[in-house]
C-alpha cells in the first residue's frame, strides 16, 4: 500500500514510533474511563477501542510475523480487529459500545506489551523492509484514528445535555480574516497523486498526469456568516439548490443548520470541544456535509473544486491550524479564521477538510497490496467523496497535499468545511 | 398508587431505606466504572442510570415537594426521567449509554445528597401520608430497577466474545430434583389480587372475584434436560407448536436455544452469573420468551397456567432463591433445581418468573392513580404477558404472591422460566 | 375446528354453497380487473387474491382429498397459500400485488372449475363427515373474507387522490338515535362459547363457565359527534390517557382523527364505500384502532367491555346493518345511527364491530383441530383484541354472538367501533 | 437542458412525434390491464403510469403554456408529477402501484386527449423555440421511459412464479462469437459531450477536453460462460474482490448470481422476455450491478473503463441490437452474441449497458437549466454510476455516444453488462 516507504531506520524510527504513540495518550488524557466507552453512532467508536485496535494493528501486521511472539490475550485478534477479512472475523462493528473489557488500564497495560516488543524490534538489525513498510503504516493509520478519537468524542459529548467540553481551559481563537478574493488558474495538465519521497497511502498512487481547464479557487474558507445567509434565505427550507438524495436525508433529519449549531431562543450557539459557545461568523463554516457543501455552493453560484484543481492549486506552505500545534498549547481544536497572507491559498492546508466534487475512485493503474494491506483503501471507493487538506484535528506530521481523506456525502462529524470553486 | 401503604414509621423505614438503597450499592460494587456505562440494547439501560434514575424518582417525587429543596443539578430532571411525560420531556431511552457523564463517583454523591435529605425528611414528624405512600413506592421501584441491574448487565457482558463473571467467585448449585408431579385443583371461585396489610402496586388491585376451572400444576419448573429434548425433536426448526408472530420473530433471529445457551462443539453451555459453565440438565430453564415457553407447553403435550390459576394455587412459603438471599453468600445468582418439598409447590416464589398465558390488562374497577403514579403502570398494559413469583434476581422482601411482572412476549434477558399447567 | 358442524345435506347445502360462492362476485361486480389488483399494504390483499385464495381452500381441502382430482393450475397450490404451513410453502404475503396473472378471468375460470367440482361432490352420498366440516369451514372462510374484501377496496380507494367510490349511487342513511343510557347486569356465573347446533369456530370452543362482577353497557356505540369532543378537547395531542404503545404509534404516523377523517379546510369529510361525504355527527365512529377506542373511553370516564361481558349482554335480535342486507339494496355500506329499539342493546350484532378489552387467547381447555385447520385461529393468540358482533361488511348469516373477531391492536382499516361499559 | 435542439418543423416533427408515441402503445400492446398495474419495487412504475407520465410532461410543460388549453383531470397534474419540486407535489412514489383509477382505458384516452392538442399545435406556424425544445424533450423523455416499461414489466413478471413470457412468441438467438482481443488507445486529449447537431441532454453538456492514458478496451462485452467461472471460482462467497458496500448488499440479498439466473437442480436457467430459457454461455451477461461488473472486472484482473475511455473509444455504428429493431420483427428483448465484426468494438452501441468506472457528476462548467427542467439530470449527480451504449431495451433512434445513463451501483433490474478495460 505505501508508494513509497520512507526508510528512515532505528533511532529516527524508534522516535517517531513513540511520538506518535505518545500522541494517542495525549489525546485521551482529558477523559474518564467512562468518557472512553461511549459509541455514540455505528460510524463512530469508543476511544479505547481505537486505542486498542491502532495496537492490535502492529500486533497483527508486524510482531505476530515472528513465530515465537506471544498474544498479548489471543481473543483481542477478533475483538480489535475492523473490518479485515484477510485476517479473520471481526466483532460486530456497531456493538463496539457494549465492551467494557478489557477496561481502560487493561487497554494500557496492552498497549505497553506491544510498545515494549515493538521497541525491541525497532532496534534490531534484522527489520525487513516489508516490517519497515508495516510500520510506516501502522504509524500513519494510528494518526488517522488520533483525529477519528478528537471527532468521535466531540460527537458523543455532543449527545449529553450537560454539554461537557473536551478541553475546557482552551477557548476558540477569534481573528478578523481579509476577504481574500479568487486566485486564477489557466487550462494546464498536471501531474498528481504521490511522488518522490516520504510515505503515501496506495490511493495516492499512480503518479499521473491529468487536464484542468481553466478555473478559480476562493482564497478562503466559507465561513459561518456567509453560511448564516444561506440559512436565512431558506437554505434548508427549499430543494432548489440540493441534490436529490441530500434533500430528501435533511428533511428526514429535519437538518436546519450545520452539526453542532443550536438555536437557542434565537441565539446561535456552537458545540466545540471548548464546549457550547456563541457562533462567530468568522469562523470557517465546519461539520458540513458534501450536501451541505454543494448546495451552498449552487446558491453562491459558485461549485466544489475538483480533487485535482485542488492538488494542483494547494500551495506547500500550510496553515498550523492542525491537532498537533494546537492540543495542549492551550489552543482549542476548533478552526479560525485566517488573515490572508502573503502566500495565497495557504490556508488549504489545515483548518478544516475541504470537500471536492470528486467520488472516491482508483487512480488509473491502480491496484491495491497484495494481502490485508489491500482492504486499507481499495473496496471502500464507492459511494463516498474525496476531501483534502487536512484539519484542526488532523497532525501536521500526517497531511501533505497529495492526500485524499473520503467520506460519504452524508457524513458531518468530520470538521469538514466548503471552498468554492468557479 | 399503593393499594394498601405500610404506615411503618420513622426508624423502621429509615432502616428499610438504608437496606434498600445499599442493596444497589452492592449489586454494584463487582463492576468497573465502564462495566456501568453499558446500554447493550434499548430495552436495558447502563447500571448507572439505574442508580441516577432510582435517585432521581425520590429527588422528584418526595424531595421536589419541599419548595425549599435545591436539585442536586436541574438537568438530572430531565436526563433521569425515564417515561414520565406528566414531570416533563425525557432523554432518549435509546441512547443512555451515550451518557458518560455524570460518572459513577459522581453518581455516588448524587445518591448520597438524596439519601441524606431523604433521611432527614423520613425522621421528621410532618411526613404527610402522601409522602410515606412515595417513599414506599420508591423504595420498591429501586427494588425492581435492582432486578433489572442484575439482568442488564448479564446482558452486556453477554455480548463480549471474553464472557466476564459478574460474580467469578460463585458457581451455579447443582441438586437432584424429585419429580414432583402435579397437584390438582377443583373449580372454585377465589379472591385474587392484593388485600390487607403491606404494600401493594395499582395493578395488583382492586382485589376481586375470578372463577377457575379444574386445573393441575406442575410441582417442578420445567428443566434444561426436558427443554433440551424439545430442542432435539426439532422444537426450533418445525412452525408446528409456535405462535405465529413467535415463528416469524425466532427465524428472523435464527433462535436454537433459550438465549444464553451456547453450542460449543456439540457441547452445550451456557452464560451465568459466574461465567461460562457447562449446561446441567437438572437446572430450570430459564431466559426463554413467553414464545417459547408457550411452544414447549404445546410440545409437551400442556400449557401455561393462567395468572389467576397461578395466584390461588400459590402457597406462601417462598423457595429461598432470591437475590438478597443469594448475593454475597457465596451463591451464584442462578436457579437450581429443588428438591420436592414437604409442602408442594413451594418453588413458586423464587427461582424463575414463570410465564402465565395471561395477557397484561387492568383488574376490574382499576384506575390508574392520579398524577405521575398513574403513569407506572397503567399504560403498558397492552401485548405484554405477565409473569408471576420472582426470581432470582428478585428481593425476598419485593415479592409477594399477587405481583404481577409483565414483560413483552419476545423478552428473553429476565430470567424467566416455565410451570406447565393442565 | 369447528365445534359443531351443521349436517344440513345434499340440496340445502348445495343452495348455501350457491349463495355464498355467488355473493363474493356480488361484491366484485363493481370493480375493474385493475381494482382488483391492489395490494395497498402488506395486511390487505387484492381482491383477486381472495377471490382465488377462498376457491383453492374448497381446492386444497376437500376436491385434493380424491386422488382423482386433477388441478385447475398446480402452481395455484403455491400461489394461493395463506399461511397454512401444513399443505406447503407460501408466496410472500407482502407480495401478493406483484402477482398479475393469473388475471381477472382466469380467475373466475378457476372458480368455475372448482364449482363444477364441488357441486359434484356435494350431489354425491358419499360425503364424509370430514369433508362436511371442512365444506362448512370453507363457507365461512369465505365469508371471512368477503367481509376483507369489501375491508381491503375501501382502503386500496383510500390512497387514490380521485377518491373512487366502491358504490357511487347509494349514499349513507342519516337517522337521529335517542340516547339509549346504560344497560345494568349484576355480577354472575355465565356460559359462555358456542354451544349446541350450528356453526362455531374452533376458537368459540368449549363451551366454559365465567364470572362477571356487576357492570353496565351503553345502550349506543360511540358517535362520531362524541368523538369529535375527545378531538377537539386534544385527544390526539396529549398522552394523558392512551396506552404507551399506542400513543408512541399514533405520533410516529401522525393520528389526528379516525382512518378515513379528513379534515379539509376546516370541514370533516369522511371517505365512504360511497365516496367522499360530510361527516355527519349521529353515525357511529368507525376506523379505529384498539389504542383510539381504549383511549378515547378513559377520556370518557368509562372502560370498554371484556369479551365476556360483552357475550353475557348481546341480544339475539340483530340490528340489519350487515352486508348481505344492505348490498344490492340501493344501501350504502356504512354504519348509520339506530334508533334506541324497544329491545335494549339491539344493535350490538351488526353495524361497527366492537372492540373489546379481552386480549385474543384460547379457552380453558381449547386444542386447535388436528391437521391445516389448527393453523387457522390457534396460532395467532397473541397480541391481537377480540372485536364482536359484525359489521357492515359482515354478512348476517355469517356472525353470531359467540364470534370472536381478533386484530393487533393498530387495525383501522375494519369497520370497528365502540361500546363503552362501566 | 437541451444542448442542441433539433429545429426540424411541421410535418416531421409530426411524424417522429406519432412515431415515439406509437411505440410506447406497441410496447404495452402484449400485456393486460393487470400487467399494466404492478409496481414490483419503488424503483419501477406501472406501465400505465408510464404511459399517463408520458402524457403528463406533454401537458405540464406544452400545453399548458396555452391559458386557453383544459386539462384532461386536474387531479393528473398530482397524481402523475414524478419528482418536479417546481410545478408541484408528487403523489408518493412507491404507492403508484395502488392507484387503479385512472384504468388503462381512460389512460389510452388521456394520451389521446393529449396526442391531439398536440399535432394541432405542432402544425400551428406560431410553435416557439422554447416549444419546440421542450418536445424535443419530451420526446426523448418518453423514450427513456419506453425503456423503463421493458424493464419494469420483465422485473415484475419475474416474481411470479407462473413466469409469464412478455413475448411468448419470441426466442433469444445465440450466435457463436470470434473472440474480439482488445483494441489499444494511446494517451490522447480528447473532445467529449455534445457537439453540433441534433438532441442532447443537459448533463452531456459542456463538450469540452479530457485526457486519457494509453488503455484498451475488450472487443467483445463479458459473457455468460466467462461470467460462470467467475461464479464457480466462489465469486460470490468470498469478500476478495469486491468493493466493501457490494460484498454487504450482497450478503444481505443473497446474491449468488446476476438477477434472473435461476439454478434449477443444478441447471441454470434464465428468466428473459420470451419466458424462462435454459443460459446459452456465449450471451453477454447482463443485469448485473455496478458492485457484480467491478468485482467481476478484478476477478479477471482487469477494470472497467471510465466514460471517457468508453466514449473516445466508441465507434459511430451500432450493432442493430435495439428496442425498435427487434420488437415486432420476431426477435427477443434479448442481447445475443455477436460475431466480431470488421470494424472493432462495433458492439459498443446497443446490446447491453456497460457500466462505466465514473461516478456521475457535472461536466465541467455544466449548469441545470432554469425552471423545471433543471430538476431533469442534475440533482441526481450523487452516488450513482454512468452507464453507456444503450441495450436492447433502448431506441436505436434515441441513443448515440455521448449518452450518459446513471443508476445507483446496487441497480440490477437493467441490462447492464460489463465491457473490460486494462
Amino acid at each position: 500500500m505505501p508508494a513509497s516507504p520512507t526508510l528512515t531506520r532505528t533511532d529516527a524510527l524508534c522516535k517517531r514510533y513513540q511520538t506518535v504513540r505518545d500522541f494517542t495518550s495525549k489525546i485521551a488524557s482529558p477523559l474518564t474511563a467512562e468518557d472512553c466507552m461511549i459509541q455514540s453512532m455505528p460510524d463512530a467508536s469508543p476511544i479505547r477501542w481505537h486505542m486498542a485496535h491502532t495496537t492490535w494493528f502492529f500486533e497483527t501486521f508486524i510482531l505476530s510475523e515472528n513465530p515465537d511472539y506471544v498474544d498479548f490475550d489471543p481473543q483481542f485478534r477478533y475483538l480489535f480487529n475492523s473490518y479485515y477479512n484477510s485476517v479473520g472475523d471481526q466483532y460486530p462493528r456497531s456493538q463496539r459500545g457494549a465492551i467494557s473489557r478489557p477496561g481502560y488500564q487493561q487497554t494500557l497495560d496492552y498497549r505497553r506489551h506491544v510498545d515494549e516488543h515493538m521497541r525491541d524490534l525497532l532496534k534490531s538489525e534484522s527489520l525487513s523492509l516489508n516490517a519497515l513498510q508495516a510500520v510506516e503504516i501502522g504509524l500513519n493509520h494510528e494518526q488517522q484514528h488520533q483525529e477519528l478519537m478528537l471527532t468521535d468524542i466531540k460527537h458523543a459529548f455532543s449527545l449529553n445535555p450537560l454539554f461537557p467540553a473536551y478541553d475546557p481551559n482552551s477557548s476558540p481563537t477569534t481573528t478578523t480574516p481579509q476577504d481574500g478574493g479568487w486566485v486564477d488558474f489557466p487550462e494546464a495538465i498536471h501531474e498528481v497523486g504521490k511522488s518522490g519521497e516520504g510515505f503515501g497511502f496506495d490511493n495516492e498512487s499512480p503518479r499521473h498526469r491529468v487536464l484542468t481547464g481553466p478555473y478559480a479557487l476562493a482564497n478562503q474558507n466559507v465561513d459561518c456568516g456567509t453560511y448564516l445567509q444561506f440559512i436565512l434565505d431558506g437554505g434548508y427550507q427549499k430543494p432548489d439548490h440540493w441534490l436529490s438524495l441530500g434533500w430528501n436525508l435533511a428533511q428526514q433529519h429535519n437538518w436546519t443548520a450545520p452539526l453542532y449549531w443550536i438555536n437557542q431562543n434565537g441565539q446561535w450557539m456552537i458545540y466545540t470541544m471548548s464546549g457550547l459557545v456563541p457562533l462567530c461568523e468568522d469562523w470557517p463554516v465546519c461539520h458540513v456535509s458534501y450536501f451541505e457543501a454543494d448546495a451552498f455552493a449552487r446558491w453562491a453560484g459558485y461549485r466544489l473544486p475538483t480533487e485535482f484543481e485542488w492538488e494542483a492549486a494547494c500551495p506547500d506552505k500550510p496553515s498550523g491550524q492542525f491537532a498537533d500545534c494546537l492540543l495542549g498549547n492551550g489552543q482549542a481544536i476548533h478552526p479560525h479564521a485566517t488573515v490572508s497572507d502573503p502566500e495565497p491559498l495557504s490556508g488549504m492546508l489545515g483548518g478544516v477538510w475541504e470537500w471536492t466534487s470528486s467520488s472516491y475512485s482508483a487512480y488509473p493503474g491502480y491496484t491495491p497490496p497484495d494481502g490485508a494491506f489491500g482492504e486499507y483503501n481499495g473496496k471502500f471507493m464507492c459511494n463516498q467523496y474525496v476531501l483534502r487538506g487536512g484539519s484542526v484535528a488532523t497532525s501536521q506530521s500526517h497531511i501533505r497535499k497529495t492526500y485524499r481523506n473520503f467520506f460519504p456525502p452524508d457524513a458531518r462529524w468530520q470538521f469538514s468545511g466548503i471552498r468554492l470553486a468557479k
